[in-house]
């Protein structure tokens, strides 16, 4: 069996936790495919879908010519389906499909929106993100469970307790960088989230940590990627003369501010528009930019390949 | 056999006709089909075309809730393909398709990218829309044959000329509807299109003419449907003081600027346009609007339910 | 002297009032100019400024052809101004501004940045353009001061509890409407704001009331007008198979939803796109749509002639 | 006298030349304006404008902070304008205006709207701006004159034949780049252009003949700027998975592609889209943001400061 799509964080899975929102979202099972292109892929999939009483909702797909590579995200109703996906792992439902996936050699997925993602927010100062995620939480458009927030400073600890979200604050320093990432290796271990966001957070979290999750952490860049990388960027932008700014979220990888591109926009600026007015205009860009790709991965809406992703 | 999705107009297919363009087009053969939502559906289309040797290239699909209809697009390599899409009327298709056609109670039609579509363009004054289609049918991005320019003026002759299309006038007054909208049939008849396009055509087509054609004639409408309906949109807009003005494109129907959309966009407008500034910008949104439509009815990407469109 | 700008709210001027936000605002004051176009006025008040010591910050002007009429908005820094802005309305400025008012028969209003505007929100059950708009006044976005929140429901309560803002229910139902109103304007006659601002607030204000303060109520639409005007707009909207929704904030005038409008937006729909995903990127578009109207309005950049506004 | 902004080409003014269009421009005269920030400025040229008989229709102004520089643009009709306009050079205006520049060290221009700028433009293979930019000549939307297309290929030679506009072409190889631009020098000398249009030239021009023409030769770049810069720019995009492709448009400087910038704009992309979807949708922006940015030109709306422009 193959099963190269990044796994959930350990022990991520099956732990119940807070239930917050009270959006009712459908039950469906959503199944997520790489593999090299290949003639039947969509019949044999499609066949044992309903074969085992599978109602598909939705199906997608997308063959990446240069690559030769087929993705494809089938979301169907379970209800009837005859395979138990109950059962921790999924064990049953790998035990049957391992046949179709080993013949056209697929990396595969499957996930319950029954199932609530866990998701670890981080922070710094800015909170224009977090407020924006958290209140998109509480509404029920973001179905997931945040069992913590990680900052380095105590700043926004006042926001998180309104919303009743634990704070954790994890002070970081010039000299404290490892202990502090073992401060927040511990935390994720002990709350085991699916994945993380960091929702402007300010400090550099090591190779190490990042190679750990890949696919499962989630940036916001105050920038159209590659343009205006490093410090300042809206002071670079508007040094420049631009006449749109942009934002981009993507998943985090060793190269800084180089991972898949998730999502991206822009809004329009002049030169009425001051350094203020462009960090203004950014913040209502990075939270609407950023809330778009959290929500498209709590879906299970993003398919990696290459250095880029497929969003269905 | 259930066929009803609108046939291509009468001797429309493998008519041959005049090549221009110069896009090298994959061959590919669409399957577009709208049936009642029914579990198994996805499996037996997949099943089928794999069956028969082809090859999925895309394939979209939509269950619309509200009316329990499923739709669906199916994109497929016909080169292994082992029933033979040679035949006029693809009826060795048909014969092999029709038991899940009719298990599923399915409309569908089948496509060939290789038959080029015949698009007749009706024009009147105006000729922006007209000039910007010709240009893309030039260079290649509208992979159509134009046999023929209908309108009720001679003022487009040159550009016509100048892209070597026939250029008919049919000139129509108040008292010379009747005859005038004979003469049009006659041409139709004569160069048999399979769709039309209204590129600011301003005369008001019969209803029993529009009733032949049904998502057949694809029309831009310089407004946002259902605002600003009527004489002299871009006045009324300036006159309200919007922020916006928007086109719309959308199959023509019975009911007067109220068939089903199928693109529209905006552009950002302020106190300090006039009229003509409206005009134009409305003339430069009109031509895309219209273009991308054109577009996507000749790639048989536009499926229609109810009095509304899907776009895959 | 001519002054039929409309005033600002009884007794709103100078009440200093609870101060909240970051902004260090520039110190300035904003002439905001109508009347009949005719040469030398812009020399006339460019020379004024000039010669009582202000420094012209901005200047913007629009003459609009059809109706003949002049705007104007000048912002100047009052710091060398040898004209006293400290008194009670202002009437210092007034003496010695009158006869070039006079002259151009002139309707004209200065303000004050220093002077914060009182704002009060009126809200029902859906929070997302609350919620907007004491984040953003919190953060320093919105300079101005909240005396108070108005509802017909008590959900939002704890919002206001966060943000320290009073909140008070005024119940409103079929048979108590003049009641709640004069409830609803007593409130007004305590607090005294400049201008009120209804953030999804469900119920219809009399027309009396409406009209006691023109170009003081900003209201937030949830559609492009004129269309989908109405009940349950986005299921209009999905009904017509549309693929734009929009918002409009607008100046509330006895012509329900018809009143001068100040900003319009846009957001992408599709087939995909459910009436809940519509009314989800419907709330997104309102809030953004109707802070930047009322941070416009706050600024004293929104200037009204006809049933339009010029925003400079 | 100060007059630093960049002259119009030699013997550029008054040379009547050919009349395309049939837009009938509102004659008005343009006064663009830059100096060093400081009291007085606005009211002075305001009331000099005045003093002659002039009616200001537009006034446009910015004190960009950082520099402490003050640009302006005072659109007037100069119908009672009781100084000479008609002589060449301007030279009464000049004599008259100069106690006022001097005083406050302004580099100033005045551009009349009766005066008809001329532009050359220069094209390779590819024909979309070039063709656009003809339309909308043609149709009145560009109110220049054209007296020249200049190519290092023939492929365009139709088009400009189509539309009557001298087509000469320059071959320019490896070895002949000197011979080819000193061709190109003496074709200039000749046509005496007011400024160029690079649409799609695929050539670099020498630093010397850039810096001859300092904001007179407008170029379209298919890419954000700073972003992909380099060869198959779309190729790029591709490979990296970007959401949004750009295009720029911007004022030659020595600095490939790193010229003030006019305007810019994004399109949305997705993983649907090949390298050729990219290429066309670049190509459909390309157009229009080198539209926008010419106009802007002729309309004498762009000013410039360091290295970036006020569009007014």
């Amino acid at each position: 069996m193959e099963r190269a799509l990044p796994p959930a964080l350990p022990g991520g899975n099956n732990q119940g936790g807070q239930q917050r929102g009270t959006q009712s979202m459908k039950n469906s099972a959503i199944l997520l495919i790489s593999c090299p292109d290949a003639k039947g892929e969509v019949a044999s999939i499609a066949d044992f879908v309903y074969r085992h009483g599978g109602n598909i909702l939705h199906a997608d797909e997308h063959a990446d010519e240069e690559s030769g590579l087929f993705l494809m995200r089938v979301e169907f109703d379970p209800k009837d389906f005859d395979i138990d996906l109950t059962h921790k792992d999924l064990a049953d439902f790998s035990k049957h499909f391992s046949p179709i996936a080993e013949k056209f050699q697929m990396n595969w997925r499957l996930a319950l929106s029954s199932h609530r993602q866990r998701m670890i927010i981080f922070v710094s100062k800015y909170d224009h993100c977090l407020v924006d995620l958290l209140y998109r939480h509480q509404s029920g458009e973001l179905a997931c469970d945040i069992p913590l927030i990680i900052s380095n400073h105590p700043d926004n600890q006042t926001i998180a307790d309104f919303y009743k979200i634990p704070y954790v604050v994890v002070p970081t320093t010039k000299n404290n960088k490892i202990e502090a990432e073992e401060r927040i290796q511990s935390l994720i271990d002990q709350h085991k989230p699916d994945f993380m966001v960091l929702a402007r957070y300010m400090q550099i979290l090591s190779n190490d940590f990042v190679n750990r999750y890949p696919q499962r952490i989630i940036n916001i860049h105050h920038g159209l990627l590659p343009a205006f990388i490093g410090a300042r960027p809206y002071h670079q932008a508007h040094e420049r003369g631009v006449k749109l700014i942009g934002a981009t979220s993507h998943y985090v990888t060793e190269l800084l501010d180089d991972g898949p591109i998730i999502e991206q926009d822009v809004v329009r600026v002049t030169h009425r528009d001051t350094v203020e007015d462009l960090i203004r205009k950014g913040r209502d860009l990075e939270k609407v930019v950023l809330s778009r790709a959290v929500r498209w991965h709590i879906e299970n809406r993003v398919l990696l390949y290459g250095n880029k992703t497929v969003v269905f």
